[in-house]
C-alpha cells in the first residue's frame, strides 16, 4: 500500500505577490521507513510573513528556499507510522514540515517538538498563540522592549498573529496600548474584543492625525511588524529615548524596492532599535507556559483564520499581505473535519 | 571706547554645501555690561557636522537656527570684562558662543564651563578631544556600545574628531579596531600614528573587498558617524547580535534626499542600534578626566586642524564634508598668534 505525498516545490521566484504557478505540485510515493524514522501526516501549516522572505534570493537568516525544493514552512502534524522509540503513533509534532502532506522525520532531527496526542488546546491555537507567533510576541515584549506601567506602546499589524498577542501582553504589563490595523472592523476588534486603549486605521486618510490623537504622551515602545510609512509615522511620535522591538517589516516583503528608511530619527530622538528572531530563543517553554496561563485566566484572547487545502498554500499566503484575515492564519491540509 | 562685535547671521538656508552668502556679516557695538554679566572674547570655534543640521528647517533635537539669528556653535573664549563674582577676567569659558567675536554672558546661563586662565592643555585640544568630540566618543564607547577584548570595532570617519578618539578607546578596551577614512594618507595615519589594526579607504574602488578583508571575523560593534553606503557596507559585515552606536550620519547632512537606509538587516542579524547625543550627558567630568589621563599616559593621540578668520566660518565648515582635514577642525577667530 503506497502512500502518495503531494509537495509544493518552488519552481520560480515570485515577483510581488506569490502566484500559484511559482510552485510545482509534485506527487511521490512515501518511501518505507528506516530505523529511527517516523511518518508524519501534516495537519496544519503556519502561514507566516517570513515564508515570503524565504522565497527571495537575498541574504537572510536562513538560506533561501532553493528552486526545486519543497517550500519551507512551520507546521503541525500527527505521527501515523513510527520506527522510533521516541515517537508513538498518534503523537503530535510541531516544527518545519514544509508545504507537503507527509514528512519523513528522523528522531534525531532538531527543532521539532513532540506533543501528546491530545494537547488540550485547539490545534490552530497551538500553531498560533502557543506557537511561533505567540512566542515571538512574548520575547519581544519581555526581553527586547518591555513596557513600564503607564507607558504608551504602539503595535503595528495589531490584528495579526504576533501583534494581537504583543498588544495584549502590553496591557498585562500595564501599558497604554495603541494598535495599528487596516479598516474599521479590525480597529473595533482591537478595542472592543482585545481591550486595546485605542486603534488607528492606517488606511484612513487622516492616519497620522489619528495616531497623534491616540498618543498624546508620545510613544515609548514600538513593537514593529510592518515598516515603511506606517513605521515612519510611529517613529515620528516616539519620545526621546524610546525603544523599538523590530519584529518584522512586512510592508517590504513582496517587493525588492529600496525602502525609504531613515536612521536619522534614531540620532535625533536617541532611540534604541533591536531586531530579533524567535529562533534565537531555543527554550520556549517559559513563553508557552505564560501564554497558555494567560489564555486560561482570560487575560489573553486568541483568534485564528483557517483556510483549507495544501494546493492553495501559495494563494493563501498572500492573505497575510492584503489584510483579509484576523489573528493567526493557518492552512488545514489534511482535509478532514 | 566701543567694542565692535562681528556676527555671522543666517540669511538663507543653504542647499547642499554652505555658501558664504547664506550669512550676513553684521557689525554691532557691544553693549555696556549689567550686573552679573561678563564679556567673552571668542578665541576658537568648534566646527561640527551638527552645525550643518542646525541650519536646516527640519525637526531635530534643538530648534533650527532662525533666519536672522547668529549661527549657533560651540566655542572657547576668554573673559575680557566681568561684572560677575563667578568669572574673573582671564578665565576661559567653553559653551555655545555662536559665530561671533564677542559674547555677553550672564553668570546664570546654563551649559557653560569655566576653565582656569591656563588649563594646561592646548586650547584646540580643549575644544576637541577634551571637548564635545572626545566626550561624544567616550560615551559612545562606554555607555552605548562598549567592546569586549578581541571583538572587532569598525569606526567610520575614523580620522575625524570623534572617530579618531572612538577608535583609540576601542584599542584601550582591547578590541581589534578598523577605521574607515578617505584616501591613503588618512588610512596610513590611522594605522601608523593612532595604532588602529587596519584602515579601509571608502573612496577606493575595492572598498567593500578591503572592508571584508579587514574584518575576517565580522564586525561586533559599529561606531557610526557617516551613514549611507559606508554604513550599509559595515552593516553587511556585522555578526549576529552586533551593536551599532549611532553617533552621526554626516553623509546626509548636506542633502534633503531620502536616504536608502534599510531596517531589514536589523531583523536578519538581530542587531541593536542606539542613537545618542552628547548633550544628554550633562556630567562630562568623568569623560574629560579619563581622556586627559589617557593623553598624559600616551594612550590617546589628538590632532587638530586650525583654520583662521570668523568671516571664513561658512566655507571652513564645508571641510568637514570634503574630507580635507584631520582630527578636530577648529576656527581661530581672535586673529592673534
Amino acid at each position: 500500500m503506497s502512500i502518495v505525498n503531494r509537495q509544493l516545490r518552488l519552481k520560480t521566484r515570485p515577483e510581488g505577490l506569490v502566484q500559484r504557478d511559482n510552485f510545482d505540485l509534485a506527487e511521490q510515493s512515501v518511501p518505507e521507513l528506516k530505523d529511527g524514522e517516523v511518518l508524519v501526516r501534516v495537519l496544519y501549516l503556519s502561514m507566516d510573513p517570513t515564508n515570503r522572505v524565504w522565497m527571495r534570493d537575498i541574504p537572510q537568516y536562513l538560506p533561501p528556499v532553493a528552486i526545486g525544493e519543497v517550500m519551507r514552512a512551520l507546521g503541525l502534524g500527527r505521527v501515523v507510522q513510527s520506527r522510533s522509540a521516541h515517537y508513538a503513533v498518534g503523537d503530535l509534532v510541531q516544527g518545519i514540515t514544509g508545504w507537503q502532506d507527509y514528512l519523513v522525520l528522523h528522531e534525531s532531527a532538531k527543532g521539532y517538538v513532540r506533543l501528546p496526542a491530545d494537547p488540550g488546546i485547539p490545534l490552530p491555537t497551538l500553531l498560533g498563540a502557543c506557537g511561533m507567533s505567540g512566542v515571538t510576541a512574548y520575547y519581544g515584549m519581555t526581553d527586547i522592549a518591555p513596557t513600564q506601567p503607564g507607558e504608551t506602546l504602539v503595535v503595528s499589524a495589531a490584528a495579526g498573529s504576533v501583534g494581537s498577542i504583543a498588544g495584549q501582553i502590553g496591557k498585562i504589563q500595564g501599558a497604554r496600548v495603541v494598535g495599528i490595523a487596516g479598516g474599521a472592523d479590525k480597529c473595533r476588534y482591537l478595542v472592543d474584543e482585545l481591550g486595546f486603549d485605542a486603534a488607528v486605521d492606517y488606511k484612513a486618510d487622516d492616519f497620522k492625525q489619528q495616531l497623534k490623537a491616540a498618543t498624546p504622551d508620545g510613544v515609548h515602545v514600538n513593537f514593529e511588524n510592518v515598516g515603511g510609512d506606517v513605521m515612519k509615522a510611529v517613529l515620528s511620535r516616539m519620545v526621546i529615548g524610546g525603544r523599538v522591538a523590530l519584529c518584522g517589516l512586512i510592508s517590504g516583503y513582496n517587493s525588492g524596492d529600496k525602502p525609504g528608511d531613515d536612521y536619522g530619527v534614531f540620532v535625533m530622538k536617541r532611540l534604541r532599535m533591536q531586531g530579533f528572531l524567535v529562533l534565537d530563543y531555543t527554550k520556549t517553554k517559559e513563553a508557552v507556559h505564560a501564554i497558555s496561563g494567560w489564555i486560561r485566566e482570560g487575560k489573553l484572547k486568541t483568534e485564528e483564520t483557517v483556510a483549507e487545502g495544501l494546493e492553495n498554500a501559495p494563494v493563501v499566503l498572500n492573505r497575510l499581505f492584503d489584510g483579509s484575515h484576523r489573528g493567526k492564519l493557518v492552512l488545514r491540509v489534511d482535509g478532514k473535519g
